[in-house]
């Protein structure tokens, strides 16, 4: 049994303890409360520090680690078009790993036990494993030409075949359709119905920007010209993207929804009517410009929310604390209320709305006997920390942003004093190298 | 001669220099340019890092340090009065003192060589000289009620008559009438014609709240109530609070104005016709539910905006480079534009930007032979650092909320390798001491 001691545990779901402990046993937790009563152990004590769920990070591409600083201050599409061209052109199995690896490594750093990634290559599974991190990779599937839809489901079949040996207990697949704008009405039922025959947990890119809301409601825009002039059939499908979801059955089967920035509260009613997630993205929704998604709406109409990070490319961070707080300060500002959202709901969703988003809830989230052993520590002692009131506030308000000083998933630990345990060897230079590569892509005159 | 060469330099007003270095001598900045052709002297190689000119926060109150988490989630006017009845009930100067001196060590660590701070007990300047940094401290001087006119000048004169002394070529005094629901308008006049006489830089905040507008404009609401209660009678001021200042002479001083959330665009074209300059707080008007000022509109109409990090009672950090994130963000999530401002123009915000709302962009503010050598550099080399591409980029997306690797102020180090060369002493303990003071305070039953 190992016991962690810190001045502060947060176990999310119930009050702080000051100079309190958690008991590690066979991975799992087996003790939460004050220091003095803990159980005997071998004892690590953190000090000035606050213990609290590890972090959940509900979207995220790792593979796009690589991208990061590569796609700055362009529109949505051409964005898209330089990220989809650079990757076929650049980027190797190898470097796409090496990218996985470096993202989780710095989602560690950052507090993350649990990834839910989409994927195009499918690298990231061996990615979690190798790293010894907790997720799910949503296999990602694209057709935007229903008399495709057979050969990209026979595709993504045989991949899965591929991948499904590599699953463990704590690195899972899931499928996903990737967008709207990407996928035909016939290859959203098609996957909608293999989810529910096999039971993939399933994710969908909804509601992002505006140029697919146009796409889906009138057949038009950006996304309509480009899908026609490849000579695929455009025209209206539904009023929204979620009445389009709903109608094609993918919502019965609950999917993660990712970004939601354009939910109507119509759209919103549905998602509760299913019981679908969201992930939230603040960072990457407004860095992009595609606005603020209706987060105190979804929650109030008890739809379950995490927060993502979304991939690099478009954030260019994956700091789940500050996600939250800029999840408050996005909301708070928008709807002019002080009060929109507190530190402790915001830590909520940064690790228990997560948990309940991926369908973890009865596994991590929350620091509660018996789930698994997945824990963050943040150390306090910097002029920034001072004084010390409640531990959520200087979480989210104060600490957002610092790097965690212990990380441990399923009972191992990760980060330690600070430092990765396990880094991934030659991942970092690998990574310069594409760096390289792509910045003499675009100096070649590619877009 | 000292030479400080990095991977990179980013001398703001000019494209960044790979391999380069800045040189400084007596003070100022000797060279900027490759380090191949640096002239010779000690070198300190900072190597893969970014140096860039000194941050330049343009709000603070240093000597609020000590409520950092202590006001959390209230509505505006609560929070004012607890902020006011605590200072007065457990503060002593010297404990606010030591709140300055860790506001500064905290800036410092995030890069910050220059702080105009509004200060009520007039402390701030003491701290600024002890811990050796740049700026300028505004005395704030209150009096909603226009019978005690008079006297509130009194004090103010006698209060710079007492400061004056401890004057540097670094820390300057400035004045500030608070802000038009604790300033009369017989007050403000007068202010502005010390300020007119005396050559005084002076600052108000304004435009803030809902709350303030309301009185200025109906005479109502929460704030008139207040007033009401003490007997100062209450009418309709102005059309706006920037319209107030206007008619009341303020403006013609070229006043620094922070916040501005709610300046219209006849309050825009009046600060611009009257060269104002503006603070603006993107994270404190988020958190306490103000809203999002019309940075772009200011930029657009030429007004000078510098970024403040406002007290960290509001904040609850002081972290520039987070700052201008936040910025970025805030204005492309509100006007869904993905091109609302780039990295580049949010760095030279926090630098040139806050310089020239400071009136100090002829010392500070760019790289630029001549100028005062006031720098900072941030270290590269973490995962959330790759891969490398453009250093604006790096800086304002993911190395933000990171702390400094170097802070240089007139060629003084003032932090080394991530350290602090002259801690504060005793600072951190009263702080901590302070803190508990206030929660003993509140458990007592204060409000």
């Amino acid at each position: 049994m190992r016991v962690y001691a810190a001045r502060w545990i947060v176990p999310v779901h119930a009050p702080p303890v000051a100079d309190g402990a958690v008991a590690v046993d066979g991975g799992r937790i087996a003790y939460v409360g004050p220091r003095s009563t803990a159980p005997a152990g071998d004892l690590v004590d953190l000090g000035e520090a606050i213990l609290l769920p590890g972090l959940v990070n509900v979207h995220t591409h790792l593979e796009l680690t690589v991208m990061r600083g590569f796609l700055e201050d362009l529109a949505f599409r051409p964005w898209i078009l330089r990220l989809t061209r650079a990757r076929q052109a650049v980027l190797t199995p190898a470097l796409l790993l090496a990218s996985a690896k470096v993202g989780i490594a710095e989602g560690l750093l950052a507090g993350v036990t649990t990834y839910a990634d989409t994927c195009e290559s499918g690298v990231s599974l061996q990615a979690m494993v190798e790293m010894g991190v907790r997720g799910i990779m949503y296999q990602e599937v694209f057709g935007p030409d229903p008399a495709h839809c057979d050969g990209a489901m026979a595709g993504l079949r045989a991949r899965l075949a591929t991948l499904q040996g590599e699953q463990t207990s704590q690195a899972r697949l899931g499928i996903s359709p990737h967008a709207p704008y990407t996928v035909s009405d016939a290859l959203f039922a098609a996957v909608a119905r293999l989810a529910a025959d096999d039971g993939w947990p399933i994710a969908v890119h909804l509601a992002e920007s505006e140029a697919e809301s146009r796409l889906v409601r009138e057949g038009g825009g950006v996304f309509a010209d480009a899908l026609g002039a490849r000579g695929i059939v455009v025209a209206p499908r539904a009023d929204s993207p979620v009445a389009l979801l709903d109608r094609l059955g993918v919502l019965a089967v609950r999917p993660l929804l990712i970004h939601c920035v354009r939910a109507t509260a119509p759209d919103i009613r549905r998602l509760a009517l299913h019981d679908c997630a969201v992930a939230h993205c603040p960072a990457s929704n407004a860095k992009l410009g595609h606005g603020v998604a209706p987060l105190l709406e979804l929650l109030d109409a008890g739809v379950r929310v995490g927060l993502g990070t979304d991939s690099v490319a478009s954030n260019n961070r994956m700091d789940l604390l500050d996600e939250a707080r800029l999840a408050v300060l996005m909301q708070r500002a928008t709807h002019r209320r002080f009060d929109a959202l507190s530190s402790t709901s915001a830590l909520a969703l940064a690790t228990h709305g997560g948990a309940g988003a991926l369908g973890m809830a009865h596994e991590v989230g929350t620091l509660a006997v018996g789930k698994q052993a997945d824990l963050a520590a943040f150390s306090l002692g910097s002029p920034r920390d001072l004084p010390g009131h409640s531990p959520e506030d200087a979480l989210i308000w104060a600490l957002a942003g610092r790097p965690a000083a212990l990380v441990v998933v399923a009972g191992e630990e990760r980060v330690r004093d600070g430092r990765l345990l396990r880094p991934p060897e030659g991942a970092y230079d690998a990574l310069q190298e594409a760096g390289r590569a792509l910045a003499a892509w675009r100096l070649a005159g590619n877009a």
